[in-house]
């Protein structure tokens, strides 16, 4: 038997739930590193099952599917936070789940979220519960306006939320989003967006990627900067920041934390994201480790690499149709990455492109 | 119906003969610009199959599973140099093969190598074609010892080569190779080895890494370092040299090009390679666009991207058992490569680390 702790021998095989971009570019780290991959995804036109020989089709309930699967892999992993409990539960009583349960237990609620970070003295905005229309107005006034109202699970790109701007919204607010359990949140006068990429394996090494500054439009990720528009200590302390999350986690795998970079230069942690980010995909064109490898390596129990950056770079998300740049208006130094989608939808991610650049002496 | 020179969109099926480590990187790279890829290989252990749902397990002269092969793809392409003339020939009549036919013809012969080679005023080594003994004790009496004798075709690693030190030797070193085709070629007492990498498009766009200097043992590549120990003359005439080969092939795909570096800085080629190079992985890790990608590029008719590299790097050979250098020995600022091959034998190529270091002022 192998321990818990001893490094995944090269030619085993990691499962990896979900097979959108994030399971594909997964799937592609593990591959350089000597691993195969099992993909296992309800749609059968997922991404990833280019890349690999050995997938599943089935529901994430899907009992006897699950068990084969846990059969055929050696740790289990994720692209996506959403993973159902059970599922989630099922498969680490067979198979090493990393990260863990407790993970994905905390970003599936932000509520719990929130209560984590807050009792781990990570500053985030002020936040209540909100059980009822009545305690949606009261909070109103503490928390003051604007705020924004959401639900506390499967909340993603904008979806499952609603500002509020005067108290007489509230009541179609929470008509909106109820029944489902809502979180009322300060709407933080932020100046920046910035995220942290840290990785974490189980010997306990933690690595941090540079910030990144984010550039969203309706609610999807357009641009990621490198370095951020902030200062040396800002980024510091983010970085300081992230990594005392996957501690305090107790984490293995690579874990993307998005911030707000206030006036006076403080943060405030907006939420997590137990798996590769979007936001961290200028790390494959730069740095000396990228961030998939990193996740594999650290699933994997192997020693963490380097995340020190070799250059400057913008990512910028392609969606919908603009995936057609590739390769019409690619420049040279421009390191595209198309996911292989069959079919470009409005606000569908299809790739993106690393456009690298010199890096500035002063970072 | 696509122009032959048209870009091949994303989705696209790349064709891949050979299933080694260079087509499984070449597979890993065509994924992440959005192609899908098919492998062609006699080999059903193939390391490359680990890294496509689709694969066709074959003989190279079994007719119905290239009919089925070449109906499956877009486009053609390698892993390796000595691809029959008749299965290169079928395909081609069937689908663009990309490097062309005459690549192969030149590369997989070592007289027509340095024909070629020296009609386009690239120097290599006193070379001479050996039908008998006889020419062969002539040809030593010419071109002085030691000398080595090789037959044209199929070798590689140092297999089908007899160096010959005294006029003595000159009989058995041709019994034991013959009936082969012979060519017999100085011994040249170079000071270094190096090889460029290059690219060429069907536009015609070239583009050239920068030189490695290359560390052999028991005839196998063990290092390959950049920036190789020569003057900036000595690099710039080898990406030249390198460049106004493909132009001269009218080439399609990244071709290596090794040669030797007399004590007078001057350059001989020792030989061409139609495909990616063992002595280009270090591209992988330190280049804005690395060989693999850059010969997907090229065989789809896409623009080039920059080769330039942003840091100093030793790419390391992991030769049979030293495979288990991966993880066992990791250092963070090692990118570990291994081909995911079920068994290491001794002089086995296994994988290999790149060693990134930070770029030198000077380079």
């Amino acid at each position: 038997m192998t321990r818990d702790s001893a490094p995944l021998p090269q030619g085993s095989t990691i499962g990896i739930l979900g097979g959108g971009q994030l399971g594909r570019m997964l799937a592609l780290a593990a591959a350089r590193l000597g691993m195969k991959t099992h993909v296992f995804c309800p749609d059968p036109q997922s991404p990833a099952f280019d890349v690999t020989p050995h997938k599943t089709v089935a529901a994430y309930d899907d009992e006897a599917a699950l068990e084969a699967f846990a059969a055929a892999v050696d740790v289990v992993t994720y692209e996506f936070e959403n993973v159902p409990a059970w599922t989630a539960e099922f498969l680490a009583e067979r198979k090493p789940l990393r990260p863990g349960a407790n993970a994905l237990a905390i970003a599936q609620d932000r509520l719990a979220e929130k209560a984590f970070l807050s009792v781990n003295r990570i500053a985030v905005a002020p936040f209540a519960a909100i059980p009822s229309v009545e305690q949606l107005e009261d909070e109103l006034g503490e928390i003051g306006m604007p705020a924004v109202l959401k639900t506390t699970r499967m909340g993603y790109d904008g979806k499952g939320q609603r500002t509020i701007r005067k108290k007489s919204g509230a009541a179609a607010a929470f008509e909106a989003l109820s029944p489902k359990p809502l979180v009322l949140e300060a709407f933080v006068p932020f100046e920046k967006e910035i995220s942290v990429v840290v990785a974490r394996n189980a010997a306990g090494q933690v690595a941090a990627f540079d910030p990144a500054e984010n550039l969203h439009h309706d609610h999807i990720l357009r641009t990621s900067t490198v370095p951020a528009g902030i200062k040396r200590k800002t980024a510091k302390r983010a970085r300081e920041a992230a990594e005392k999350i996957v501690t305090a986690l107790d984490y293995a795998g690579v874990l993307g934390v998005e911030f707000f970079v206030l006036a006076d230069g403080s943060l405030l942690v907006n939420e997590i994201a137990p798996r590769v980010h979007n936001s961290g995909h200028w790390t494959e064109a730069v740095c000396i480790t990228d961030q998939f490898e990193q996740h594999i390596r650290a699933v994997c129990n192997w020693p963490l690499g380097n995340p020190s950056r070799l250059a400057d770079v913008v990512m910028e998300n392609l969606i919908g149709d603009e995936i057609a740049a590739v390769p019409a208006s690619l420049g040279a130094e421009d390191r595209p990455h198309a996911y292989g989608k069959a079919e470009s939808r409005p606000g569908r991610k299809m790739g993106h492109i690393n456009r690298v650049r010199a890096r500035t002496p002063s970072n």
